[in-house]
């Protein structure tokens, strides 16, 4: 009756979005003080209050509204590929930039536009397991290769052995969902090196496409390496979800690095399947706003004290933990090597964890902390509990 | 190096798209107050104040901004679900109801759902030419029935002929962009017959997927029929970007009829379908909006009155047009038979229209007249000479 495509996929839909349900139903069986959710990357502070302000204000400029070019108002566009221009050192032109629905309609407008059937698209591990869709729905094949355990950082060598000659892309994450890694400039440095001699061989670009909803929200004075100067062949994915903290509002943009070959052939093809994928074009009001604002961050001071809270919580109840320098999550070791089942268990304790097995890393689990302090200090007791069952 | 399918699309762009450039290109020449731009149909009344000021007020709302369930804010979708019930009669629930980014996002998630490899889907030309990708996307194959001459109504005879075993689904929009026609009860009671008929024989549902934008857009005390009350197996695909004139913030909702067999199926294979393509959600912010504005129209008198004067100036300048009881476009006869040649000719007297041709309709040419008064007024002699020029 259906698309037996679609329908076969429904059951193994996404792991985040179940464990979030079920948060929610616990809530209401124990009451929401009573729960501690550690399942959705849903940024809790508000937007900065400048940017409701703006709201306001474009909210009232005639003809804001209307239809705009596919590929988003010009002048909006002309911003961030200057604002881009400084970041990176390379000559972005307002032709490069797009203006997207949000991160996962510039992956999908990316791929759509990228892949031949049968193409190979290396992912790293743990990845955001959306990946698989943006990849698969146009024929695509993802080829996952495992990070470094523990630091999560590349293996550049590992990675070299995953390329073949069908390789059109690799997804690079950084600071990274669900690690929180942030990956060092030496690292990116050698596996440019290694791109370079496979596209000589292969005689094709293998395409850096850098999803980077997370660049701003980094600690410590760590600075995340500027992935359109190191890779000639990136396209740089980004969105306002998690800076400005509009996840609900779909709204980011790509940038294709202007020394691709053909590079306005590559733009002509993702503003076409923002079209025909039916975007359409990117919400034209917050297009406005967002511009105004690339350089701010909502909540990274109180994510920071989050993250040193729950790591104290999580290390002191006997868990083993990489401290990240980057994003919202924490990805600790699993105490048993099933961490579905961990999940479970910790389901008994009204934790709502998420199994590293959906972001192809087996023995781990996410948590989002994106949450109050209360929760966070609140959690301990149960942490420690689950960490006694096993 | 890019998707040979994407690349290979390119030139066959959008030739409404095309001509709005044309128009661009034309304007930055001789001046915007002399060329005549009837290409886009893009509202040109801001939306009503009510709309801004919720905009304003929700705006601040905390919370708002954020991730919110993949269908929708659950308040909003039985807020709409309860205004079709009373519309229709159909019992609309909130889980029937998934909210999108726009009427084509809609379509997508829609064929997305419901198409396996081949299945056919019927479209009454002219029609959208967007419906091409929306079908193809997902595997689908678009048959094309011609409308009535003249009167642009259902061939229902026609549609019969149509239907194979392959037979998916067929698209209705009414009122029709480009014709402008309100298709009768009485044709739509027939299209009825003939798809129980047609289902029974086959075994399986032929679903009428409803794209509705224009159903407030209508004049002269027409009443649109209610599809959900005609059809059993209907989809319903509606947008706010005509009725609140908000095309380029991409807001709309799918109605899914809660008779169909497995209703429940489908709406989660359209949420899955909207996250998996890359939408995730529909804006949050303007969910909020229309939801307390399902009712309002914008701009309907200035289009009343605009038809009837750019209605005045075809027919006094010597060309044959139905008057349309609906949607914001006239579609008259090519006074030659190639409509493309036509539209060129036009350009060169600053008249800027779209050929037929693009909407499976040779022999035709669509106008929008969301433009101004005194652009209709002034396009007169324009008119005139490229009539006397053939």
């Amino acid at each position: 009756m259906f698309s037996e495509r679609i329908v076969g996929s429904l059951a193994g839909g996404s792991a985040i979005r179940a464990m979030f349900e079920q948060g929610n139903m616990l809530k209401k069986k124990y009451g929401a003080e009573n729960v501690y959710d550690f399942a959705l990357g849903n940024p809790d502070p508000e937007p900065p209050q400048s940017v409701i302000e703006d709201l306001k204000k474009f909210a009232d400029e005639p003809g804001i509204h209307k239809y705009m070019p596919n590929a988003g108002y010009p002048e909006v566009r002309a911003k961030i590929a200057a604002y881009l221009e400084k970041e990176t050192g390379v000559a972005f032109g307002a032709n490069n930039i797009i203006m997207v629905t949000g991160a996962a309609a510039g992956l999908s407008i990316t791929m759509d536009s990228i892949l031949n059937p049968g193409d190979e698209v290396i992912v790293i591990a743990p990845f955001f397991g959306e990946y698989r869709g943006y990849v698969s729905n146009f024929g695509g094949k993802i080829v996952p290769v495992l990070s470094i355990p523990g630091t999560f950082q590349l293996d550049v060598a590992a990675i070299e052995k995953a390329i073949t000659e069908k390789t059109k892309a690799i997804i690079l994450n950084s600071p990274n969902n669900p690690s929180g890694a942030v990956y060092t400039e030496e690292s990116l440095k050698e596996l440019n090196a290694v791109l370079e001699k496979a596209q000589a061989k292969n005689g094709k670009p293998i395409f850096v496409v850098s999803d980077e909803p997370y660049v701003k929200i980094v600690y410590d004075g760590v600075k995340v390496p500027a992935i359109s100067a190191i890779f000639k062949n990136s396209i740089v994915v980004n969105s306002f979800s998690k800076s400005l903290a509009l996840p609900g509002e779909r709204i980011g943009y790509v940038a294709v690095n202007p020394n691709i070959e053909k590079a306005d052939v590559l733009a002509d093809a993702m503003i076409f399947c923002n079209r025909t994928l039916g975007f359409v074009n990117a919400p034209g009001l917050f297009q406005k706003v967002v511009a105004e604002h690339l350089d701010d961050v909502a909540g990274l001071e109180a994510y920071k004290e989050r993250r040193d809270a729950l790591y104290e919580v999580l290390t002191e109840t006997g868990y083993e933990c990489e401290k990240p320098q980057g994003a919202f999550y924490l990805f600790p070791k699993s105490p048993i090597a099933d961490d579905v089942e961990f999940c479970k268990k910790a389901i008994e304790h009204r934790l709502v964890l998420v199994s590293g097995t959906g972001f192809g890393y087996p023995g781990y689990f996410r948590m989002a902390y994106c949450v109050s302090m209360e929760t966070i200090k609140n959690s301990r007791e149960s942490f420690r509990a689950l960490r006694k069952s096993f």
